[in-house]
């Protein structure tokens, strides 16, 4: 997520438009608790330690017990897997100025050796890995400036864990696998519609509402996938795609963290609504979840197929690359019933 | 694995000595069946169609059935996940030509957005991203040249399915997600050895006393990890790692492809002995599983912790990156139990 | 030059159309001389030994002589420089797949080390890079398909040359430095117009025409930098810049090489007219120019300065970037007066 | 230049030992003038404004008059042009974590097109390009914390014109072309040497003593390339070659700069003597000539050719890559005679 050409787009002009007079008033970078702004912003407050002890660097991945692993393998029955990562490929919404290139080097990279005349294909990648297609955001990915410092999880500083080469804390390679119970909860359905719009705010009441309909509740550790229709537009109206989508609001949100689940997908690519239901508040969704809450994004999924077989309780495996130090990952998470 | 540079590493100049005059006789690319050529070469005669069908892209995750998924995900009873992969970072070792470069632009990579002071970061990765560090071999990796054209699984032309932004038949999306069983053949256990020595070639009878060890026989669509012991040098001490290593010869990788394994791994980065145990042949393991049979390879594994642990029979997942066209995947495969 | 995308732009599907019947003849790949085919196709014949000698790697370059560059210098009276590179920046027009990317690691890419406190930043390039924006086509980069080889300048075979981490030939390293005099062709000044259209192909007598009103004559070893006007929507209206554009054909071309020029540029993409003057041809005068001729392309330039000074003999230099194999070359060449 | 493995080798260890204790007291970050500070550290005062105005972003590249250029010009009487930047290739020395890969996508790139058969190749370049080989350092490279802040030539702050995709300011672009009047200073034959040793620092009196064996004075805008002999190790010796370096020291930059030269080559990668003079100050005189004097450094130069035929004064040119917001340049500096 995170999309640099947002700030450049024509509505961002607008939502961002009112934040020239709102910046911090310096001095203590922490606003009494109980102020207003405190109610305004996600990360008003000191928001650490985790409740995962203040050395953490996994995150809501913690609540991935070994019962809880064993229970989601229970989950298989029918041995039908779904893949919900999408294509990488040429031509895929990318935001901003980050860029993707898969080419292979020579074709047959490697000319026939040995008397066996064995031949050999590599492929070369350049781009940001972890925020392109198919995406996790690790939590090294966002964070929070105050008082001249960037805070990240646990209190984290940039300035003392960033590093050019790798993050020296917080990379991906530290949250480990996520092999889970997952969730579907089919918004889009739910209400009736094929596609919920850019900018449409996702209630709590709503994901309540989806849980119902599927007689489910969510359980610790849970992985809960959104399924808003936007997912729809990939690869066949990209600029759609990526001028805005719906999502959860910073309500949703806290509605699914107070039942502490692990990670929160969606089929679209920044899982909360944009436009932003508050114009001034770039992606608090993500500083919640991420940042204070050490909660998982997964972005850019396809759910399609889940929703048409009626899949709302599976089995959920993703598995980070672990590119050491790096803030996220991609990916091909799977659900299987 | 296919490391360009052991050609020009000075056993190689030993091993590949005697090719010159081997090159195939002109005329018909296909020696006739029983010719002595055709036993010394692992694809000496026409090898397609699969058996999965002549226009099959999967390969042995064919075989890998719903009801294989099912039983697999019973072999989860304890909970506990041992990540298989290694970390991708700087240092490793990486043959040839090939690189591995992680970044994080900027640092942050966007400065504080709004008024909720919202920053983030990426990764930029650069690198030949499916032969780096823990990978999996796709089909469209290994092939052999025979009158002048570049023959893949199930026959397929690289004159035809090649493309420079990814190849347009076998690539790695194609694969689909192995969730099997998996099953550990500790070698170096079985023969009392701490590690194995680079050229030594694992034997039939050496796996069949592996499985012998642990009381249990291989079935179709299981995936087998083959520890050496060659792994202990992973960034402890990269030249001899990368040097050569002990692995399976043709008669072991027959004596797998036999019982319709899906997938092969190990701790080594070629699965096969090298130096090879026939200095004429090059990577002729690769050619027999990949190209003839369909039958993945999974290089640069972690086994200590199964095989200290004792694991030998477990839940084996691994969902390749859907990088379009592709000839590999990095990955984190994981073994459950 | 060479975009793979006009294979698939809407005007590409007409020019190509008529290709598929056009295939060589099986059989010998060379024509009889004087055949129809001969007279349609640039490199229908033999085009080998280059007049440099058929050991010759260097091209038309050969023409700038010791005394061709003492000459170039005598050019300088005013001390005036003109770069005639333009910027390379994100969203520039790029063909196809390629890709640019600059990225800025960590900033500062070194935390600051020393009682002095230093910091240092660099900057991480990915791209296309002889390819992308201002650019100079090396012998390396443009031959032709005959009888199953790929044919390059003086006969060079890209099977045997050819290697995946730069060609064994060609390279652009062999090229050397382009110090000579350069002549500004400014052919939209000369025929009135603000701006060539798309496909608009420039005459011979047109060349003459420029050169007359300059009252310059062609020297051996020159370079000629034609001016069509169209390098004003460089950044200022990119598709169309991309869609198309004014150029040579085959006639003045040849007009050109036989006067032994050294370089031919352009404030296009190409140099040549696109669409093309024969809908079959797929950029003929590249074929011409470099595989045939070994006259050099500089594509992308500004022209601009040049010809609103009036400036149309000077000293030009443009010196490759020395990299090994490499089939372009990027850089910022100048005139001098 | 700035090689961040140096600050993990051996002699790095030492030199830096030192460091933790001389840390900035803070409070105000300008040492009052005289300190004993300022006396040790080059950029211990406030460096800014530059003599070229406070809005300068072309430091000394403004010393490059009209008429400098036409007298350089006026230098070529041979015709003969020495090459002094080096190939860049594969292997090369390259610190770090820094890399270098260059690919030819496909092989070919494009296949067979038109009737005509036309085939093309590319190239695929990764790497930090304006710091790896032959490299030109520009201002945006080098400069210094004070106080929290990262201040770079004429007081520009990071904090300010730093940004992810490319400098705001500073950038490679606004140097222009570097054609002008340049100077070997051999010292290594005019100390009778054939290399000089890593960590030579060379003095201002030897300097001197190269100018005037050569009959020659330095004139403002001049380039001048120092030949230590080390670059006799290159492609040779490659760990010599980076594990340290001879070079000049401050007192002998100090002499360069104040007879207003615009740039300093040599055929080392950081033109200063490594290990440093000081063992606590990590490459001062990048910061004396980069961040306080605006003075260009072109680093992994080739001088052999020069000196073996006693070339010591002649016309330089050398013109930048125009990478928008980049901090240094590849490139093919050549001087003509």
């Amino acid at each position: 997520m995170i999309r640099p050409t947002f700030r450049l787009a024509g509505w961002c002009k607008i939502i961002l438009g009112g934040l020239a007079g709102a910046a911090l008033v310096s001095g203590s970078p922490w606003p009494t608790r109980g102020s207003q702004q405190a109610a305004q912003r996600p990360l008003a407050e000191k928001f650490w330690p985790s409740e995962f002890g203040a050395d953490d660097q996994r995150g809501a991945a913690n609540r991935i017990t070994p019962a809880k692993v064993t229970s989601a393998a229970r989950l298989v029955n029918k041995g039908q897997i779904y893949q919900l990562g999408r294509l990488y490929e040429h031509g895929m919404p990318i935001p901003g100025k980050r860029h993707f290139s898969l080419t292979i080097p020579g074709l047959p990279t490697s000319p026939p050796t040995g008397s066996n005349k064995m031949v050999s294909n590599d492929e070369l990648f350049s781009g940001e890995i972890g925020q392109v297609g198919t995406q996790f955001d690790g939590l090294g990915h966002v964070g929070v400036r105050l008082g001249g410092e960037d805070y990240f999880y646990n209190g984290n500083k940039l300035s003392e864990f960033g590093d050019t080469y790798g993050l020296k804390k917080l990379g991906v390679e530290n949250v480990g696998v996520l092999f889970t119970r997952g969730i579907l909860l089919d918004v889009c359905a739910t209400l009736g519609k094929d596609r919920l719009p850019a900018g449409y705010v996702i209630s709590p009441d709503e994901l309540a509402a989806c849980l119902k309909n599927a007689n489910l509740e969510i359980q610790e550790g849970d992985v809960l996938l959104i399924r808003t229709g936007h997912g729809k537009l990939w690869m066949k109206d990209n600029p759609a795609y990526a001028a805005g989508e719906p999502g959860i609001g910073l309500a949703a949100a806290k509605f699914l963290t107070d039942r502490k689940v692990s990670l929160i997908g969606a089929d679209t690519w920044a899982i909360e609504a944009v436009p932003h239901e508050r114009a001034d508040l770039a992606f608090p969704v993500h500083q919640w979840d991420l940042t204070k809450n050490g909660v998982y994004h997964l972005e850019n999924l396809d759910l399609e197929q889940l929703a048409a077989d009626g899949v709302h309780e599976f089995c959920f495996v993703f598995s980070p690359l672990r590119l050491k130090g790096a803030t996220g990952s991609p990916g091909n998470p799977i659900a299987i019933r």
